[in-house]
Parts: structure tokens; sequence; C-alpha cells
């Protein structure tokens, strides 16, 4: 997320990754989302991950456009950051 | 695994595991298998999750019944474990 906080106008190149990163439609790995079982097909996009016990922030999650939840059966508590990831990217890439 | 090679007859109990273990199915991550996509609900079973290098020992495998792959997209030489395992069961379960 790093490159949307950008404020370096002299640099073009980094100016169009910029846009290109706005105009990408972003993903959140949340507890209240939509199944992942249930999401279409993503061609292009961000997937925000966040720290297993709390979350995303405020901050970043404020950018993002839908929530993905990944059902749970049985009690854990939370799933691996990478483990959601695969997950998560297994369905819908 | 360990449980399948019991040789304890005095055991009942374990028996009984042993005989309930023996029942079910047993599923591998392997590279040379059914896609997961397309492998059917899993109810009941044994999936076993190999070394990331190494894979599974044939000793193992011998007993298996069916073997799952994740396909792959991108050049990646193997998925983490964990990671394998997450993605498998979020499909089959």
């Amino acid at each position: 997320m790093k490159l949307l906080n950008s404020n370096n106008s002299k640099d073009n190149k980094n100016n169009m990754q910029i846009y290109s990163i706005q105009s990408l439609t972003k993903y959140a790995a949340d507890l209240d989302g939509e199944s992942v079982y249930h999401v279409s097909h993503i061609k292009d996009g961000i997937l925000v991950i966040g720290n297993e016990s709390k979350g995303i922030s405020p901050a970043v999650m404020s950018q993002v456009n839908n929530r993905i939840t990944i059902p749970q059966k049985g009690k854990a508590e939370s799933l691996n950051a990478a483990v959601a990831a695969g997950i998560i990217l297994s369905h819908v890439v």
C-alpha cells in the first residue's frame, strides 16, 4: 500500500504506478465479508491480508472495495496469514 | 500414519482406531494427481501432506488412495506445506 501514499510528483514512473494501483479493486481478508466460495474470479486486484490478531488498520481498510471471508468450521481463533492468503488466492485467481 | 503400523493386538481401543483409520480414504497432496478444483466434497478421510522438497515417502504413498494436485500458476517450486494443506482443505471439506 506504500505507493498509494506517495507524493513524489516528479517521478512520472512512480505516478504511473500509483495510478495503476489506484485503478485496481482492493480486496481484504476480513471476518465480515463475502464468502470466498462466492467471490467471482478476479483478474486484477490487490489483496490485503492483515495481522492475525489485529486485523487490517482502519486507514488501510478505508481503501478497500471488497471484503472476503473464509468461512470457518470449528473454533480456531484465526488462520495464519499466509494460509489465509493461499486459500483466498486459490479460490479467486 | 503411526497407527497404521501398530501391532499391539492386546489394545482393543487401539485396534478400533486402526480399523477406523484403515477404513478411511487416504488422500495425498501430490504434483501428479487430480486437480483440487475437481475433487468432490470429502466427508471423511485422511489428508497426507509431504515435505516441501522431498514429498511423501514411497511407504506412505503406497497407502494412499487418491492424489490431489494444486494447479500452479507461475513457477514457484512448491507451496509451503501448511498453505497447501489449507488450500486443499478449503476446497474439499
